[in-house]
């Protein structure tokens, strides 16, 4: 594709060869002849102005002032993080996925399957409803009362048991698991008799979910992911956790039982949440951070355990003069001592 | 179901009308016409307040003084969290199984099926011997050299690799692994020569493994997990590790190689605990506790690195204050100074 | 087998009977008659003394001094650790897989597979190319355009997408994940829109990867790991991540996106790393730690951040310290006054 082709398509502003021929994306440093890249965050100037890329898509702004010093042509837009979509879908052809039903899938005769649905060999469908286009890949389990909404994709090894509902567009990465029964034991002196968890999972339209997660069933209603939410691989959602919408939890996070997490929160990687809490409205919480009780909207908390991230930081700053703080102190004693034995 | 019934099925007193009808369990919240509910613990006394749940199951001692103050009606019993498997199993219909070895799994004809097993559709089972009652669900992998005893339920995606023995009632949740390889390498220098891990793993009677666990086989000699021990998801559990008997796991913990965990410990979410230490009896580890070393039977422990859980607080509280002694710290030194200079 | 006939076999100095049999390989503390055990490190020479083993492999510097003092022969060899793997081919029995390409495995007509590969029953393979000896087991999803070498192990439950490469040897254990997207979302205020994730991933010759591992495709370029490398179980690694040779990450590390580990840097259990910074060659990090910058070659690196071990342990020494520094603080603060009043 050429160039200028390319430019027009992005809206973009060509500074440079319009016939130059594209075949692929590749990122600054692993861009070579016939390689479109981003500049998608100008501390990475000094990357592109060594690329071998055969153009540069770069922010209006950067573009502007630096063009002149890059190698090769730029386009300049707006915001390059949201182009790279659509460049992708220019340049990029992503693996054909067989449509229909296949004969090698085991399909329960009462499920019911919208029309343009892909089930792919291999994989089991109970009786369930699957939404328009959605597609199944091999080795998913679909339990019995498992409704799939439109669009969805569920990639290969992922377990939707009984009681999940899915809205339209989630995607699902291999292997994660819904509707494993939540950890409820009834504690009798030293043995622990389960309590059957009968609730389900709700996640609603236009969620992500990595790879290897679990979420687990509630245990009477269902735990539940908002609109929007994106969450990494490897994280544990407990039994009737509510997640809002548009948070984002990042790999290897915990969520213990009951807990609320709302919209637009951020919890960074391996953050602990206790049960019962309530992490407010657009709170971010800092990586490696252990929350035992409720954080407020807007808040940014950090630390083992979490408190709020200035306040964090300043003790991490004092912990470290810990050592220098103790040879003060003793020098105080001795001077002190001489002091009083003087008089 | 009506709710007289259900009061005399439970042996509780009911305080209200027995003609009312029954159809679900909820929580107090999400409860509605119904809907039967739990008050399991006081402190949600004021959502029992505002259900509109047609009936809750509360203690005696607490239906006693409030029963008056809910807004319907109550059956008094003597401990509700142990009453709800039973009123589950009245009003809840679990996803019918299929019984007997589905054609579409595919199963080693020297495997050794006992009365009652289920396989269903896409299992592999190896030569292996499966107890009376078992099933296994679609996608698990079932090795050669497996015994699986009587009464479990293996469900989607779990592997069990040569050489794992479960007990009876033994519960698997999804995606979860036995017996992968333990991580031992002998390094020669720079580089990492693999130590075969030949041990097997026995996961006792009653035991219930969380969703995505990996319990790796011992090098030599078994794994092992003891009867009734609880593990919730994303566990991790090295090679030769002992865990005794109604043990608990919280979610993704991780337990090095060679480590002993006695019967009736409770690890946390998130605790770490290194490769040949003993964690005692009984004892109690918090959330988010890197464990380096023996815990005693019957102790409370903390921290990073974790040490007794008062200790812990006190150090938590005195981080907090650090800045404020800084300041103290710097005041002294200037007012020993004016001492010192006034003689 | 004989006793002399295992020392002839290793090298090793037979001291005692070279006619007693054995039968099978042990652990000091879990042998019995005809079983061999392994003494690799002298601080277990106590259990040596107690076994019931019918001989013990001991270093020559052991053996030539302890001997005597052992319930049993001993072969004396340069480093037992390194005659596992020998000892244990001589004696253990690996369960035997079916050779060739299973009638009930689904492979796509236009797959490109070596002479002697296994793809056992319930495999998916796509159009993907699959080099000699490898053995694909159940349940494994070999996407399109992948790229398997010589002499792999992929192990039942794996997950390899699209743009997968593994070089030759490489053992991946059960319900691993290679090639999901990677956790890139440009956010347009409160919405976040999915970045497409289209590098793919390179694993070369020899490595090793645990259970229930989620390692990411490249934004652009593949994420790597390095020859020889060695990952245990539930490892995140990030899109775009690049791991050297011989690195060993230990359970529940989590590595964020387009961090560099460089050759021989070993990462203990539950290290977190942030994204876009570079942990040095042959660096050491201690269990449970975090990085937030980078860590240079050679280095030994502890704690929540992670600073230099030494300080680190000094910092815990003083965090122990701080209820008795808080006294002699108050302490001094008191006779202060009682100077300045007496003036």
């Amino acid at each position: 594709m050429k160039l200028g082709e390319i430019a027009a398509s992005l809206g973009g502003r060509l500074i440079g060869d319009p016939e130059i021929a594209i075949e692929r994306v590749a990122s600054l440093e692993g861009a070579d002849t016939g390689c479109l890249a981003f500049l998608s965050n100008p501390r990475y100037g000094a990357q592109a102005k060594l690329t071998r890329a055969a153009a540069i898509v770069a922010a209006e702004g950067y573009a502007a002032e630096h063009a002149h010093e890059l190698p090769c042509p730029v386009i300049a837009v707006d915001n390059p993080l949201l182009c790279i979509a659509q460049i992708v879908q220019l340049l990029w052809q992503p693996p054909q996925r067989e449509p229909g039903v296949s004969a090698d899938a085991w399909v329960h005769p009462d499920a019911t399957l919208a029309d343009d649905v892909a089930v792919m060999p291999l994989a089991y469908v109970g009786r369930a409803r699957i939404g328009r286009g959605s597609r199944i890949f091999p080795h998913v389990f679909v339990d019995d009362d498992v409704e799939i909404g439109a669009g969805c994709e569920v990639r290969p090894g992922c377990v939707l048991m009984h009681g999940v509902r899915l809205g339209d567009r989630v995607l699902l990465q291999p292997n994660t698991v819904l509707g494993g029964d939540g950890f409820g034991f009834a504690s009798d002196g030293d043995q622990h008799a389960k309590i059957p968890q009968i609730g389900g999972i709700e996640v609603h339209d236009d969620v992500e979910i990595g790879s290897l997660c679990a979420i687990d069933r509630g245990s009477f209603d269902p735990t539940r992911v908002g609109r929007g939410s994106k969450l990494d691989n490897l994280v544990q959602v407990g039994h009737n956790v509510q997640i809002g919408q548009d948070v984002i939890l990042v790999s290897q996070v915990g969520i213990a039982g009951s807990t609320t997490i709302k919209d637009q929160a951020v919890l960074a990687g391996k953050v602990g949440v206790k049960d019962h809490v309530t992490i407010g409205r657009r709170a971010r919480i800092g990586a490696y951070s252990a929350i035992s009780g409720d954080v407020p909207d807007e808040a940014a908390y950090s630390g083992i355990p979490a408190m709020p991230h200035g306040p964090w930081l300043r003790i991490i700053t004092r912990m470290k003069q810990l050592d220098k703080t103790a040879r003060r102190l003793r020098a105080l004693e001795q001077r002190l001592e001489q002091l009083e034995q003087r008089r």
